[in-house]
């Protein structure tokens, strides 16, 4: 298999390290051929070669089979013009790879949730999966200009129908494979591009009958998170609104520094992130938590590679390593053991050995 | 003062007599003269005119000093074809009166905060007001429509120069007024609408030298309104994310059914209205909270009529109210008395003479 790695800057470097441990670990022990080929992007990317998305690595991430994304961004860049902004390669590999399934699982750790803004009662038990629209919507719109001199701008919200069906199939099949709970969340009170949406779950909804269907406006469903995040098993949305209500989410167990993503095209070649961002104030330091990283590799081997008990090993691994009282300094445990970047690496690596 | 009331659906109708009948007190207390109106919005307009905002209360309002509103929607409308739906009237009278200020404050009730979702420590302390643009944005722009025989959908979000900067002028205001913070909410990494927004706020700033000024992306504050909330004082941003934020806000303090909210233009005219919603399953029990609509008339005499005294005086009784016990039955107080909607606005009523 062969695995481009993107790790980008700040502490996407450290983790991604971690990452290609872990991964060589796994196919040691389970005999497979993993071909790994590292690629810049983001700021890295401007510095070297004066642009956040190098055509090298797009054509390198085309030839993958699954790719693996530290982070993007930093001070460094941030007065840059928005096309030499490193997010502006993310965006852009996403656009160029058609990574239009973004898959968010959150559910907390027990020994973690802790340190929850919620309160216990109201967290425990919370396991659900954002699906959100990735390259549609108001994020790839066109127009998105100035006009009249500067006096007007417009951004265009756009999807076709096929973006939207391929989307809130993928979020149906998800739920087929969990709880059999769909929210689909929109704001058809007010947008045209939500009525469409709702029309399509409607419409897709008699060939999942064994899940149940639940249509949230936007702003409900944000309290809702709150409020009750164990109401949700699937939750499936456009592209902003996902951007808004993913990030919300991932706040709620407390443990942002664990949460991995998946973002998928049709062919099933996927890229696969943390959540949390590239940290600059702690890059270098050797003290970022790899876990998210890590669990961002198992799904690369279920999703890309169909490999579940290799990712089910890596799962345990983590869930044995917190039990044992082991994190990393943006996770409090009381009485546990606080280790670096490269000690819990190794805690995971000695697990599957 | 020619005073407007809207009523319109739900416990709407049963909270808007319990203004009327506070404002009454007052009026009596202070020797003002308010004339009230009622008039037809939502799905009351629908059923006895068949639009949700008639012309006559058009009218009516455009010729009022306030206007007092209490909530639409309901079961009964919910398939209505989009025209025909109760919020169409909302949307309707937002822009009609042209109240592009949303300010919806929001501050935790002392005995009330046991009931938030989140942990006593995160949310204690927290006093932030929202300012959201009401009348612009994707709730607005044109096209909004679909395309090539349903196959595309487009809305537009679009903004005027002019839009942007009444609403940062309007939030720079309330923050000098306040604890002298302002958080400038965008998606400036993404939207060409929130680059023009973030320039419009940093041309802005020097005006307002007492004034301290951030951007936050859209994605991260709602990050941050979980985990810390006590960092904002106040917040502006356009319309959609303050339709998320806000709400998301909403239920931070665990009193949803205290908050008021005003909407104001230019000329300093304002809706005022709960930010709790029409609550259909109990309504014409007598048992709804009138808290958050007689805040909001409280909110009125402050905004529109500069009658600040008497604008505390109904703040104070109902904190006084809260804090002898008295609650309603969305509001849990240990060993406290639970009243009905007209018992409530008795207590009230009482405390003011
Ligand atoms: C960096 C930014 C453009 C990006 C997004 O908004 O999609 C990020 O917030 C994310 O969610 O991955
Ligand atoms: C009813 C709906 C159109 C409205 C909005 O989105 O503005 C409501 O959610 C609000 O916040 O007042």
């Amino acid at each position: 298999k062969r695995i481009v790695l993107l790790p980008g800057d700040g502490i996407g470097k450290e983790v991604m390290n971690s990452a290609k441990e872990v991964l060589s670990a796994i196919a040691e022990e389970f005999n497979h051929t993993f071909n790994f080929e590292t690629h810049e992007i983001g700021g890295a990317a401007i510095d070297s070669c004066g642009t956040p998305l190098p055509d090298s690595t797009v054509e390198a991430c085309k030839l993958a089979d699954a790719v693996l994304l530290g982070a993007v961004g930093g001070p460094k860049w941030d007065q840059n013009p928005s096309h030499l902004r490193p997010e502006r390669g993310l965006l852009g590999i996403r656009k160029a790879l058609d990574l239009y399934a973004n898959l968010r699982p959150i559910k907390g750790f027990k020994n973690l949730l802790h340190a929850s803004p919620l309160k216990e009662e109201v967290i425990s038990g919370s396991d659900l999966l954002i699906v959100r629209e990735l390259t549609g919507g108001i994020y790839f719109g066109t127009p998105s200009e100035r006009r009249e001199n500067g006096q007007v701008v417009v951004d265009t919200l756009a999807y076709t129908r096929h973006e939207i069906e391929r989307i809130v199939d993928k979020a149906f099949q998800a739920a087929q494979g969990r709880r059999g709970r769909l929210a689909s969340v929109d704001k058809a009170n007010v947008l045209e591009s939500s009525k469409l949406w709702r029309e399509v779950v409607e419409e897709k909804k008699s060939q999942y009958p064994d899940v149940a269907v639940e249509h949230v406006l936007v702003d409900a469903a944000a309290m809702k998170l709150i409020t009750n995040p164990t109401h949700f098993d699937v939750i499936v949305t456009e592209n902003m609104f996902g951007d808004i209500l993913s990030d919300e989410a991932s706040v709620l167990t407390g443990s942002l520094g664990m949460l991995p993503s998946a973002s998928l095209n049709e062919s099933g070649v996927g890229l696969y992130e943390p959540v949390h961002g590239s940290a600059p104030d702690i890059a270098g330091k050797g003290i970022a938590n790899p876990l998210a990283m890590i669990l961002s590799a198992a799904l690369m081997l279920r999703y890309s590679f169909e490999l579940n008990n290799e990712a089910n090993l890596i799962e345990d691994a983590v869930q044995a390593i917190l039990d044992s009282g082991f994190h990393t300094g943006d996770l409090k445990v009381e009485n546990g053991r606080k280790v670096g970047t490269e000690e819990m690496t190794r805690l995971v690596v000695d697990y599957i050995k």
